[in-house]
């Protein structure tokens, strides 16, 4: 299957930034295990910190790909472009979140991308993506 | 006149995304309607879904154009720094959105844009701009 | 096509009341301008400073005419009849202000007739009503 | 490993209850797909429509089990009591819901159970209780 | 008829419990003036101060009853979980309440479960289950 | 019995007014229908689409009545001075609303009438007016 | 001086409508006194249950007298459309209530006339249209 | 009579502070206009910054006056101690306010005083004191 | 004196639950220090984790004991049907809770059942039972 | 043990003010009835009216008692600077109320001071002092 | 240049309260420090706890110095007649916080003051004043 | 020191717009005086409109630079994942603003970068830069 995998704001910068909160490993090496542990499956990564790069890239994925797995990163909480854009996509969309987001600060509670999403998972760090993607063969497979 | 049409995040989907809402045209057929319709102005075009490049655009034409119609698609409900471009622009600007907005989700109901526009016009669908373009140019004749 | 104009509370102080803000002209002036832009409409107008004759009046219309224009003034941000009526009524209805709403008061962002509405338009001065009108026509032809 | 699967209020009526919502599986029918997918796991099972009893079992099973996966059903929204039980227990917690949460009523969006569990997995129909116990299994294993 | 009548947490005081709102009657006493008054139809009750026991009652009569009239005293006002099993019942049910709830704290003034009954009715003493019996009545014959 | 019946905005337009939710029959046809049910009572009956004139009427009625039905219609929900007036009025007044006004928009939730009426009944149709005028027998007869 | 006094909803009804908050005496009686002790002013009294008819008292005295004294009633807390007849009036106005409004329920508490009022009197009973009167003389001898 | 008039915080700037909200006279000259003006009655002033000052003068004057006026300047939106000192004091107080406190900022709308005073009067300037004398001199009449 | 002590929800995990919140000893090692401390009373313990209960307990005690001491733990916060109980209760009940409620989450600082308590402790640890019953005491020597 | 009693606004005038809330005791027989009660400890007194003294004392006291009492009047609901004083003072602090504050006006639930006392008590009258000196005395030994 | 610096509540406890949060100089020394470091400036120092002793400083001031800083501790979120006397007072005002308030509690985010200085400084412990003092003499210069 | 100053939206527009706001110097010209001002420091400039940009340039100048002063210009209020950049960067960085936001719109009061920043400057013009780098390097002489 192919599967497209979004990161938002930020997420460039893991395994140096508050790596408690958010693990030690960067975003390659997520990415390689990611692609080790579905080697069946067919991953694209693509991240930005724009919110409208984001926005482009749900719209370009919408037909080439089989599913959609977004961490949109402190964008979640602001961004109604990026819902607009879930919400036209007609993929099962999995929204993920490395920490518990419901452990947080209040804002980080709400999810504006949420309603439009099919499934949410959060608090597993990395392995969130590794459930997210599970999340999406199952979707796909129903 | 010179008038410059802005359009926001995912309306460069039209026609493809949500069309019971947003109708079937595509934003290349709505562009062109208007320029038959409206051949004796120059009318001007630009989409992005990147908040700041529509700030840029707003500056930008802010000493080309005559007036500007605006529709920041759902930018319009969080965005201050596009309200913040349109007040320090000195152009009659309009804002127009396709569908009413007010049948929709409470949080559109509410335009951090409207504030600074000189009018604005909703759920018409892409005759929307037919309406704010005659609008623009009734200000400007005044 | 008949199009029935519906003015509320204190629109009939047009010309007197706050110029500044409202215009120049009264209330049959702008009458009397939207039948010469018009004539090949028939335009009836209807004005009242009483909530109820409000509702009556869209009760009557609601069957001989093509399309209403309203105005309710300081009702349409407080009046649940009103937008009942409207909700009941099953000709296109076009929302109007004078003034640029968004640009006021807080109270006067929230409008309870918008959402029954088919579209909205607002600060266009008198002629707020003339893009009002045009709606009307486009919404007809469709 | 043991894992406890504890759920809440109106769980026992799954299979007759809004089935477009919560599928057409009986609580005892996932229960033996759940033992059958996870044979090489101990699963144990709770059902009650009492948020007291509830309480009880997490504390009952908080050093009887490895970990705990919960579907507190309405009582995610409104239960303190739950919510200071799971503070409480020091066993990894998995929070699982089988409807998008955030695609419904407002009042669902917001979990008092969240802050104190490890992880959150919703949207997944029956197979949210699938990745409720896997995440169980990635967390035990860390 | 079949008409399961329901009391939450509390009723089973009355009489002695404030009894310038609730009145003077025990709830035997009113149960037994109910069932002189509907003679042909077929009365049970349940009362419980569990919320859990409510919900499992409207559960199990789903399918035993012809309509439920219900009474949940203080839980009306913070019950998700039977408000969920209302809504899961394919039956008639009428809310009552013995007194005005609108004229009493603020709190009372919003009902869970209301959205999910047929009807309401309050304010009538122990009279309002007399009504409410009549409601079921009526709506069972439509 | 003297019993007035007040209805207030927009109910004169019963039976064709969104049928589904208000029911087939006009307003003239229920009065019919609710004489002829209560044939030993003196039914009188006022409708309006003023405030103004609904308040008037609870005045005038004060002293000419036994008791009250009222259903507001929109006034419901924003009419402080119909509210005054049934505070006013020493008899017992029965609030009705033919939809269950729980199950419909957020601000139709609270009714300002609410505590000042002896009682109040919702959901049933025309034949809420029913259960009404059997409420003020019982009532009066205490 | 010509000074209009304009009453509201239920104030008709004083001396009957809740003495002990409103006083004993008739609104006609309260003329009568008010006549008495401001001989050598021309006092004129209006009074309506209806919002409109009272916009349209003050748009008519606008240019008739020279000061209003208004009591709104209920009006005073939910009517734009009066607040709007007193902003565009270049009267002094000056807004009087026979009750404390702020020791009474919540939403008394706010007046939306008083932003366009001059000046405010509450609590002194029928004597407060005595202040008001007063109040009136005073701000036209500036 | 004895009427103890306070005045709370900058009130001892009036005639510098800002003099086109507060007018031009200073507080000396005030006092001497009221001396002047109730030659029958005996006024005492007393002015202070400090919330607590206006606290023990409240309760001294308690058996010393036969009422009070007091304008409590800034305090009057924040003081729980001095609306607690009215409240104890059996005295008629009378509440005023030199500027009409409605036409300022939001949080000048709230009294956290007035519902223990028995009346308020404010928006005449330094004749709001001429008014709360006249109040005064008219409560204790009764 | 007879004083009955009823504890709420996850009390019964006392001395396992966050001792550094709730301290070291079990709920049976309070009790009999409390037994120890007022060999004089006759005191009375009860435990539950479901709220009906506690409401059933409430009530069977209301004509058994002199006083009640309640800790309703979670549900203080949550539970309309336990603050009802206490309102139908004629005895003196006191308040008690081992922490400081008003240095932890938000939603503790607010208590449904303080309304109708005689009076509250709290942030004594094990010792709030002791002043609880020491207050009951004083309580019914009055 | 050295322990200062703090009593803020208003307390200056128990005995007198509202007895049916406060109790027929002046604060002098209150400290003498504490001092005969406590005889082997060392108590000593302060009251102000003034926000800003009772500030001072918390500060003097802090380096000379061992523990302090407060009872801040209706300070409590208003003074971060109180507050603030308490977080800086290393003794315990034990917040006290005569009246149950819960039972009283809403702005009385929230007490600024309590997050930074060590416990808290109320409802007891003139003896929540006593119970107050009491906590501290247990504070002090552990 | 004359510059004037005001310290409000609990400031001067500085060097003892909360040494992480406020540093360990003393204000004493603090002042020293500012006097050695800005020695061709007149600087005057002023402390208070209480808030009405600042107001009347502003007000003394206001014709003797040239600037004023302002650090009002606790006052800073909870004065309006702090902010009011600002507001009078025609310096240059630079308000100084030593913390960053915008990391600590909410209640901190706001400044009732701010609205009325001319600029804010926060977050620079000690000197925070020296760049308060520093902006002055900029706004100065202008 | 090496300090980069960030600029976001709408700040290249300086000089032109709203010059009454935010001083007639543009961008350049600011940066041009600021390296005059501190010739001895390395100062480097950014300026986007792109909330993303902004934050890339946080993470690539968090290891290039000694301190950071960063005025965000509209996105201040409402960019998340600026302040997650910020929060993620080990330096010392500085909010700035020109115009003393506490005297503007009420979504200029709240900094959601504030809570992680170390200082905060505004309503110096353009010389809060001034301030800005002074504060920089203060923080980084500690």
């Amino acid at each position: 299957m192919k599967i497209g995998i979004i990161n938002g704001a930020n997420l460039n910068a893991l395994g140096t930034r508050e790596p408690k909160v958010y693990g030690k490993f960067s975003l390659l090496e997520i990415e390689n295990k990611l692609k080790a542990e579905f080697s069946s499956d067919e991953l694209s990564f693509f991240q930005s910190n724009l919110e409208g790069e984001l926005v482009s890239q749900i719209q370009d994925w919408s037909d080439q790909m089989d599913a959609l797995v977004i961490n949109a990163g402190g964008y979640t909480h602001t961004s109604v472009v990026i819902a607009d854009a879930i919400a036209a996509c007609s993929l099962p969309v999995i929204e993920v979140h490395m920490s518990n987001v419901f452990a947080r600060e209040n804002f980080r509670h709400i999810s504006l991308l949420g309603a439009h999403c099919s499934a949410s998972i959060s608090g597993m760090g990395w392995e969130s993506y590794v459930l997210g993607i599970q999340a999406a063969e199952r979707l796909l497979r129903k």
